[in-house]
């Protein structure tokens, strides 16, 4: 049998957008209210209480209306003003890619750029920033999810924060999926989202200012307003009291506190369990069926994405095609720079379980095979289920 | 009793967002695709050909992925461009809205404005063009639903296309309840949602654009690009061969297919019919009382949503939740210059049913009692049933 | 316009099944959990305590896996021996149905039988059970649904108990909308289901089962056993240690617990009080607009239902037709002995609400111009007001 | 990590109730209408055209509204009277069962009994028949869930047919997972549900009835009547012009409709295909990884279950523990007779597809080793693979 394109595949074991959880699926179906009713109005600041106490901030996050290239869209238009020197770090697609929207609102761009399986070295950031005082922003991507490479945001954070600029960090697909808050890396914009390790749909940001933020873009003349593009506008919509900039994402919203709920609930650091143990069972399945992990290095792998090589002469494009016609799995391709060259399988959300690493072990091995690429399939296996039962 | 502030109401008669048909709000917990999914691609294009049925367009619409002040907002950054002159028709707060938006993108900006109980008169466009050759773009709100009032569109647009110049609609909350789509009123950008008459939750934009309109955007190098404000960016995403410039609000989507299918099935004509019959006999119910309808005249009265002139002496607000803490039925305020002037009833998608109607006019009344004013409630009623049963 | 039969109706007002909560309709789309899972498990012994709990019952309840006919025939196939002497109190269809199953278990039935507008007298009770010492079972129905009455069972309970026989309560569509339990009325079996007040679907029965009930039932080896029609079998079925007898019905299950966390959460009470406003406002309205309630005195009319006398010369059936056809309000007709006399309008669950009321009368009376009878609607509108504003 | 025992496991692999599909999920959420509302009494004609074109009768289906235990326990009161003589075909704990019920509703019972790894053999049939010309009614489990074996009733109906016995089938868990139809096997009574292969929840019996059966339940005094345990009451239920005998499970029938949509819609051939290669890749995978299936032949094995016996000294509760504790995927058990002899692993609806036999045997294999049985899993995931890409 093959399954066909048209139809929906059985698991989808992408970077994302991931499935929901169920219980999220239903949350959307609630009673879409009036966006100025009292009862939606004290129910939004609930949900961003809990999106507060996810993200453990000591202030209000805020949320926006649009999935997170909004927010960190919005966070350069915002944040950035034409006197401030610009320091992006780009050791992926993503990070490369924010470079672009900094240079849109100041023309002092500094870059730091690692070949895109590597990792950022603090080292390598306390050296540009004792070799530029004038800089005033760092920006950084925590999980660079093209590469399924994690950069070590709290160190460089503390670096940053030690020199007085303000740090940009787009945790997309990191938070709630590893042990990761804008507090933790002295974030003051701190761009995340339902989609990827929260298990909601994509159509929402969520995001950490820290309160000197707050007032650089309350101060800043260009930072929108009265715009789709505006953090601003939206400082105090959280308050039961005050009215919405524009009509919110409703049933985005239901689908949100649900995912809040089942974050919370379960347990954050159980949930960065079942992420890092899929991962790491993943990891060792690769490596024993004679792949291996895009990741310079273990320790840089994201526990929230796998990115497998592709081996010389294998279509990386065919290769996904057959998961998905032959046993019905979905995985990521590569973006940019990394299309073509790597494999992604999302750990995230209702995927973070290390039976799926099981799945896409067996379907990855199966497609490999298809290229005429024999694998040890049957090693990769044991070796995944190995990492699985040392932590049972 | 009383309900609680905390708890849902009971019915959302409002302006907007009103609740989603049962069968949108099921449809929203779809299984979430990933984006690059062939199925969801090939689901995307079938949506978008259901809007361009619905829509009645010669050529694709748009979907953007936020509600729609985005499309607005985008509309008036893709095609205005600094050496264009606007003629901008305000009847109302949305409508003198969009001026400010226009102003941002071109310094010259010309304007009618009426009374916010009145409609644009198509022989002062007339007149405007005629005296004003250097005109460009025209934009004009359909439905200035903080006033509950309808612009003569179709006859404007003929004016404006006669002219030459470009046309930019505002038909958010008109479409889908009554006789509107692009091309009758020949718009180059017509801008609607689904969170009004379709009944479906609010989060994404639907859009209109000529060919023409196309173009001009394309050409334009200020128009946004690689942004949440982008139109240009999103040209050929509907097709299941081209990838997204950004991933799409994949629930919103899955809500937007059922809400067009339950508009294409019981057949646009019969969804119109009872809009109109639900304000009518909610205009009717109004004067009989002793109230009176904001409108001007009844021609101009919206079929979406009816606002009720605030009588002397009473609190509007006091009014509202009076309606809400005694029977559970929410309305909506006016907006801005409108605001405790006057309380609006949304006749939209799902509420657009004569019976609700009677609820309106029965929790309006009530509410007015409470306030002190007596009101005929009766012969409201009666009035209302008997425009009901004259169309039975 | 008229509503087209094959459509969904717009509200429907019934005797039941009504329309589930919205809360509750997501909660049946909840994962279908294996029955011997320990998951399920524990989530059915929750969810027998939160019955057990809305039943202010000193023991678990029984769930069995049909609507409530079901428990009313294992009711009478298990406690009703073939050497009881039944006594049946017959005010209505139900009622008297029930005397049909307690015959088919025992030869002995005596019964007293009022007109199906009235409600049986606690002293013909008492009179009945001085003069038949030999009784050892009684049989009531709480709220006759097809007249919508409602029997004095509190009372009656007493006098059965100081007798010493057992009893048997109908309160299917009773419990939930007003104050009635078990223990309140001393019934050895007291069956309810979801489908009615506690606004689930039908497809459950809830049955308070006394100690002496269940030693009765098992002491009778006629009961059934190994089957639909077992009671018995399900003694500890309500335990995460017991077996299932039989696949339990999961989705209902999930459905119900919703339910039950909804009447829990607003308040018995707050629920009971609505029911009442909204039956009581019904009523008003309906003797103020010219028509006459079923039932021969207000203090037996049924909070749950109001049922109105069809006036001479009307179409009962027609008037049924032209309510939905018209207003898109669909009621119910009456059953056996008093169809085509009544028609019923009902008060559960989510329709309990006074809103809903003036959708009712508006309809009926619309409804009973379309026959040729002029009544004074909006008298009636108003009078109903009156009640809803006297308790706000 | 280790999964709770109070939440929900990721993957349930049982032999039933198995998870329904989503969309099934969503289904049961619509409207619950009236029962005599004319648009549910159309609804319900539908469904059961769907259902008889499902199994693909020549006349209408009856579903009964309980699980299908009520199925056979009304088919056996309804069909059998005390003069039949009934041969029971005993392969397993539910065929076995089946001669309880018989023995109930006639004393005279014939049954031939094989060991519960094994099937009935066609000719032992015949033999019984020749020496029994007086057998009447002749009962047979197609799939006796409790070993995963599958009984021929095609061949035996042939028999039963030429006898001019009547036949009853139990096809609850082979029924949409393989082909199997009323017709196909000449059934009499043929009794399945939505809740196996069909992948909806449990709580109908759907029950193909002859019209010979029609006719000798109608004949039959003892036949059930006014009872749960009709089926006579519901013959023409089916028609939107009749009533029900009692009110129908509303959202049992929403989620009915839409997995027969399903099912019809992906075509049963196809489904059924996905069914078999599942069993045919799992039995592979036990037999490679040294294990052994319970049937005692490949070819009477289920497609839709797979028993495997359990090593000896091996605790099977615990097995299954294990398996849940440090997968999340959840078995079943054996019952009855087969109880701790071996697991099972159901291939039904939504789970019957290849690569949850690759869970299923990751998970086996490695509970089998937290038992102390080392077992060459990544052989067993191999020769799966093997046969679901020789199927590719």
């Amino acid at each position: 049998m093959r399954y066909p394109e048209h139809a929906d595949p059985v698991i989808t074991l992408t970077a994302g957008p991931v499935n929901a959880y169920p219980e999220v699926l239903r949350g959307l179906g609630r009673t879409v209210l009036y966006d100025y009713d009292p009862a939606f109005q004290l129910f939004y600041e609930k949900v961003v209480d809990k999106a507060q106490k996810a993200m453990r901030l000591s202030n209000k996050p805020v949320i926006l209306h649009g999935e997170p290239v909004l927010g960190l869209e919005a966070a350069a238009a915002s944040l950035i003003s034409p006197d401030d020197v610009v320091l992006n770090l780009a050791s992926g697609v993503y990070g490369k890619g924010f470079g672009y929207w900094a240079k849109r609102y100041s023309p002092h761009l500094l870059e730091i750029e690692v070949p895109y399986n590597e990792a950022i070295d603090p080292q390598a950031v306390a050296d540009m920033l004792k070799a530029h005082p004038e800089i005033t922003v760092v920006s950084v991507c925590h999980h660079d999810t093209p590469s399924g490479t994690i950069n070590p945001i709290d160190a460089i954070g503390a670096l940053v924060s030690a020199h007085g600029a303000y740090l940009i960090v787009d945790a997309v697909s990191s938070f709630g999926g590893m042990k990761t808050h804008p507090e933790d890396c002295k974030a003051d914009i701190y761009v995340t989202g339902p989609n990827k390790c929260l298990g909601a749909p994509p159509g929402l940001t969520m995001m950490g200012v820290s309160e000197r933020a707050w007032a650089k873009m309350k101060a800043n003349p260009l930072a929108p307003r009265a715009s789709m593009l505006s953090i601003v506008d939206w400082e105090n919509a959280w308050s039961r009291d005050k009215p919405f900039p524009f009509t919110p994402s409703v049933s985005e919203i239901n689908g949100l506190d649900v995912a809040l709920d089942l974050y919370l609930n379960e347990g954050p650091e159980a949930v960065w369990a079942r992420h890092a143990l899929t991962a790491k069972a993943m990891r060792a399945g690769v490596t024993a069926m004679g792949l291996s992990v895009w990741a310079a290095s273990d320790s840089i792998a994201s526990p929230t994405t796998t990115a497998v090589r592709t081996p010389d002469g294998v279509d990386e494009k065919a290769l996904r095609q057959a998961a998905r016609a032959r046993y019905g799995v979905v995985f990521s391709s590569g973006r940019g720079e990394t299309l073509g060259k790597l494999t992604r399988i999302g750990h995230m959300g209702p995927t973070a379980q290390p039976i799926y690493a099981i799945a896409a072990l067996t379907a990855l091995g199966g497609a490999m095979n298809a290229a005429g690429r024999k694998l040890a399939i049957g090693k990769g296996i044991e070796a995944a289920l190995a990492v699985i039962d040392a932590d049972a």
